[in-house]
């Protein structure tokens, strides 16, 4: 297809699709004549991917173009590159900080990661942004006084783990490797929002019932 | 205490204090002369919380005063106060779009709602951000064609339904009614981050299992 029914069935305009294939964002079409390429549905799957990385996940141009980049690196093993492309993705930065929360908050990230029976050298050598945000989320805690021990931490491993192996189920669905590989990027990205909106639903409901079962509401 | 001890403990320099003060995020402290104020703990839970909320959360200074005055709203009951504050937290945005995909989105939410045996009135009535961002992030997913239907996303609402027993277990453990609604502030910000980034450590666990077990790794 042409840039213009590209534009059309992906809803992006031709500006933008420009912009993405400038910044490396999308791979180049097929050279057709001086001014003209073509594309296919790989260039139609992969700008509806960008597009919601970028709209959806709040992903910056650069951090979706280090994704991309992890995802299409065929020199890595399929299953490090299923995980390159979801580590590359950035997290909302959070303070630095060396203090006696900041060690309180290795503590309790390293005594979870035994207690889920996780590698923490896999976690730590792939010095993983992941990992990094964890022990900063929970530092944060700590210097605010609220409980964020090994044992607290502990059940929001244990549901993190339950949907990791929902999100594979998903992923391995993709009947083909390169279809993995973004599924894992898209459904990683796309259903953060989906679990974050409906965990506040669920503490609306949950307050209420509460609320009805004591009678103080 | 005076405003230095007050900037000494929290860690927040006295210049964004008073920005914090004008902008009407941290309650005035009491007046003792014509240049100096009196601080107390209240005042610095309070600079703790919106320091978290708007370096870890990622919170604009205008919702973090939005939360803040849902949270201080005693006109409202108590359980309204918990959610007010919560659901005022504001999400990235998401593209607005009324197309096919909006309406599955629709049709798909409404199922799960119904599964869960959540009340969609008051998801719906309140019009919280939380809703609506849970359609919009559904019909993302819908338009990169990836399964979205109300069994997709039944284990990721069943989950976030054991997640907000807990979260609601620590936040009603705070002994007093200011102490619980700054804290279910607190701790819906500062746990995303820690439930996000648990549950990309837990996919490259769950992928390295599943590579080690059927040998392709």
């Amino acid at each position: 297809m042409r840039l213009a029914e590209l534009s059309e069935r992906s809803g992006v305009p031709t500006a933008t699709i420009k912009y993405y294939l400038r910044e490396g964002l999308l791979q180049p079409g097929r050279r057709v004549s001086a001014t003209q390429a073509e594309y296919d549905e790989g260039h139609l799957r992969r700008l509806r991917l960008v597009r919601a990385l970028i709209q959806v996940g709040g992903v910056t141009v650069a951090a979706a173009r280090e994704v991309v980049a992890a995802a299409e690196d065929v020199s890595l093993d399929h299953h490090t590159r299923l995980g390159a492309a979801t580590w590359a993705l950035p997290r909302v930065p959070a303070p630095a900080g060396d203090d006696a929360a900041a060690e309180a908050a290795r503590e309790a990230v390293t005594g979870l990661l035994a207690r889920l029976g996780w590698d923490p050298e896999r976690a730590e050598i792939a010095a993983s942004p992941a990992y990094r945000t964890l022990l900063d989320s929970v530092a944060a805690l700590a210097r605010l006084g609220y409980p964020c021990g090994t044992e607290t931490l502990l059940p929001y491993g244990r549901v993190a783990a339950e949907i990791a192996v929902t999100d594979l189920d998903l992923v391995l669905a993709e009947p083909t490797a390169d279809g993995q590989v973004e599924a894992a990027v898209a459904l990683t990205v796309l259903y953060e929002p989906v679990l974050l909106s409906l965990r506040r639903l669920a503490h609306a409901e949950e307050s209420a019932r509460r609320a009805e079962g004591d009678g103080t509401g």
